[in-house]
């Protein structure tokens, strides 16, 4: 017995073409991301893998690669759970600022700490400032928000994985998480038991679906898990790494 | 203390542009009917009713229009529930077939009937055949369903909305039912009190949100709802009513 969970990192949003900092500002997709949605989902259509249950986040450009790869894999009839939990980490002060900007203006060693160090979250957004959430509805009765290392997105993710994730895999469903570049990165740290280190070295492309086969204790049968387009994957893997250069 | 039910009718989908019985089958939004859905959730905005959470039918022409007017309202993060219960009425053997023809081939009589009468269902369709959801995994452990009346409607309808819708507006949420022509008559002749006869002159049009303030036994404070777009909606139950014509 074997459970099947699928990650899908949402499709290119708006300010992943711009090159700005997202972290929990609602962007939408861009064209290019619409498109990439649809193709995950027919990636997963042809390969048969048919999610039963679909975990989003709060976020836009999350729920509508959600909404359009399932569409076009025939299973939009399926039950939606969300989740801020789920969320892209928050960047803090950097959400709405330009990379190569922040990489010209704070240098090299600060930038990669703020986007790559597992501990060092960038400083904290100003509550009631343009880019901050604080006052969203969506959040309302959640503890507040203002910025997040990879560490601080773990931590708040794993308590929806033990609640919200790990029952549906326990009830035999297959189960797609669509989610975001960090909160991605965090689960697949957990899964595959990858250190604080190595973990900055991995990246997560968009719109490909990313397969595990998890046995009984909910660890993968192959680590690292599938990519259901592996040459495509690789390519953007290696396209994501060079950001902000 | 009021609760607040937001009915809403798909857009117009590509059968309704073509002018074939749908029901079941389940087809995507037309281009108008992907705007009517924009629009809907447009109105929703402007009027400051934001659902906090959204029923939806299995079939993909409803759910797509949630996801575009909720999108277009700022609510796509919300929760969202789905059932075959809140599904199209299933139009039976004529699933498939061009209402004008239908008219030619079996009379005004026969077609009124079928289209309207509360409690005379079409001929139950083939299982099996290209047309019937007899084998569709969405239905799985569902009662199978062949044909169905206004009435065969209501009363698959009424558990959930019981079960599902009520607890919901019992917590105080603003919730969207986003459904079909049929299933939402249904719904209106339960919270109208419509009779039998009354029922077959009513017409929903697709895409303008119809706004009911429920008192406390769940009762309507005004009979028949608001449209938060009165003429746009007027004009549209006109050429609704022409359908087949």
């Amino acid at each position: 017995m074997t459970y099947t969970l699928v990650l899908l990192r949402h499709g290119e949003s708006e300010w992943n073409a711009k090159n700005l900092f997202t972290g929990w500002v609602d962007v939408p997709l861009s064209e290019k991301g619409v498109e990439e949605a649809k193709r995950g989902g027919a990636l997963l259509k042809d390969a048969g893998i048919l999610p039963d249950v679909v975990h989003t986040s709060l976020l836009r450009r999350a729920i509508t690669t959600a909404n359009l790869a399932l569409d076009a894999a025939d299973r939009h009839w399926i039950p939606v759970k969300r989740s801020w939990r789920l969320n892209e980490r928050h960047y803090g002060a950097l959400q709405g600022k330009d990379k190569k900007q922040t990489l010209e203006e704070f240098g090299e060693e600060q930038f990669m700490l703020w986007r790559r160090s597992y501990d060092v979250p960038p400083p904290a957004i100003e509550p009631g400032s343009e880019f901050s959430q604080d006052t969203d509805p969506r959040y309302a009765g959640e503890p507040v928000v203002l910025t997040e290392c990879l560490k601080d997105v773990l931590e708040r993710e794993m308590p929806y994985w033990e609640s919200g994730i790990v029952p549906d895999l326990q009830e035999g469903k297959t189960v797609l998480v669509a989610a975001h570049g960090n909160s991605i990165r965090a689960l697949v740290k957990f899964l595959d038991d990858i250190d604080d280190d190595t973990i900055s070295g991995l990246n997560i492309p968009t719109g490909i679906p990313l397969v595990y086969e998890l046995d009984e204790s909910f660890k993968p049968t192959v680590k690292g898990g599938t990519y259901l387009d592996a040459s495509a994957a690789e390519a953007a893997i290696a396209a994501v790494a060079n950001q902000g250069r």
